[in-house]
């Protein structure tokens, strides 16, 4: 399967220079199989780590809070890769074993609920209007 | 569409006692269309309350992540009901404009590249193995 | 909204041989609006009738288990026009208000321990292989 | 991946509890892996079980209805730990190869038509409002 | 797992029918495990091929875009096999690397955009009503 | 609701500069409500603006194949917005009613088959895996 990952030793310049600036940004010596895999398509590999660089920096939200809400997206999406790459990003950004139990309880009642309020069709409370 | 909210006055004891135990947990003196459409069936009513009351309060993770976790799950799977009512309950525990934006920005990321990992069969990572 | 709905008296001949067979296979005496939507491409009105026809009979399920599931379908992919005319259907066939709350509070559940699954990433048990 | 798996002999007290009334309610001896994720966060585990042992149980539908319900909901959210263990336990409730066909016959035509009925925005019938 | 797969030379004489038409209509010596798997119950292996083979023809849409609006579908709903399979069809329809690297980038964006639409509550344009 | 939509005549100056793009590029003198409702978070709407401009521009795909590709994918998210908006986009871009119509059963057809794919476990062929 690794035929379709681009490694660094064989990547053209654009795509070195994007490589290049993940590893920095993140202060690691490897790109993840995910940035390897979309630089099979440059302009969608540079475009997709320059909005993730943007969107996932510091800001109102803090790393951590950003990384939780990325994981209750990848767990309802039922994206496996997805899933585990941002556990891992949580984990590094200071998730504990109890902050992962938490999260899943919200995802799975959100999840539960949200089937509840489709099911049983409920009407707008006239105070949630915009 | 109302005929099929149990109001306060025509409820039964116990679909009053769990009426009751919301209104004082969340100091409101009204309760959401939700819990009126829910108490059509008293132990759907009872169990969800009780869930939901034990997993949203405070714990490793503070009450705005999770209702910030909440939001991301109900946009991913296009509640409009639970979207309007956990944006009302996030801006409750603190959500500023600024956060609203940078939440959104995250979930629509993260759906983004959910797609581009299970798209492009990107293969898991050594590193992120259980 | 309605300029999209191709009535009886406006329909050619494949189409309302389609719309005759389904006011006389469900005696009544209209089709729903889903019809009328689907005959602006008649080949797909066909094979669509044809399809539910051969699907919703009777057979190892009885015709009320076959609409609760289509109801579980529907409030999963949240269709609100599903929603709407399976739970009408699910009705017809005999589902009370007591099979109704029963039948929200499995999907419920079944969405959330869905989620919880698939957070986890709970490694399948020798016993569920094929 | 087997050490996320809390196993009965290092269980702690609250978490053997609920495993042995999972194991007494459905007379196995052992608990699936489903459970033994969870157990990393006790109480998840045990509002879990509570809840399903509650839902599941017979009442106005009868356990094997309510076992295609959920492999319907299961296979919509593409949840293949969840179909796996699903379908094992519909069959042991009694499911037989032509029911399995003709479930998978009615959830394959809901999403399909579930599509159809969004993709072409097809209007409520004044006969399905509430 | 290849238990669940009925192969040609076990074959009842109705499934080789269809069987022999997959394999006329392609020009291929094999069919895919999917038709072998849905051959356990005959009816949906007759009907699907038929519905599949009338609408994958060349019609007002050529084959390889009917392919890739396949793939974009399968890709949201996160089917790995549909994935795989329809990324095959659509190569041998003529899908390249830059188009294979375009739709990607199609379905991303679209996903990322949907929630978006759907988290801020946008309200439908004038214009774009029916 | 339209209080979340910021005009042209009350935006920054920065959100004019990426209305006035938007209006340029498509020979338009006016902005969908989706890019007002953006443009309360600038970063954002200024990002998803640069990204659609260059992923939805004339490639290796034409524009009507990306907007039937972006119509499958908010079709099966269920994304009324983005249906109304990307069904208008694809008329505008040559949709024909006979293309709409096998637009719709290939998106239902997909969806059909994916849920039969994975209802059925069906095991991947060795020729699909890359």
């Amino acid at each position: 399967m690794t035929k379709h990952l681009i490694e660094y030793a064989q990547a053209s310049a654009p795509v070195r220079v994007v490589y290049d600036d993940i590893m920095h940004t993140r202060q690691v010596d490897q790109v993840n199989n995910f940035w390897k895999c979309l630089a099979a398509h440059p302009s969608t590999l540079e475009r997709t780590w320059q909005s993730l660089k943007q969107i996932m920096g510091p800001g109102a939200l803090d790393p951590l809070t950003k990384e939780l809400i990325y994981v209750a997206v990848s767990v309802t999406n039922n994206c496996s890769y997805c899933i585990a790459s941002h556990i891992a990003a949580a984990r590094r950004a200071g998730m504990t074993d109890e902050m992962f139990g938490e999260l899943q309880a919200v995802i799975g009642m959100a999840n539960e609920t949200n089937r509840l309020a489709v099911g049983y069709r409920v009407p707008l409370d006239d105070g949630f209007r915009d």
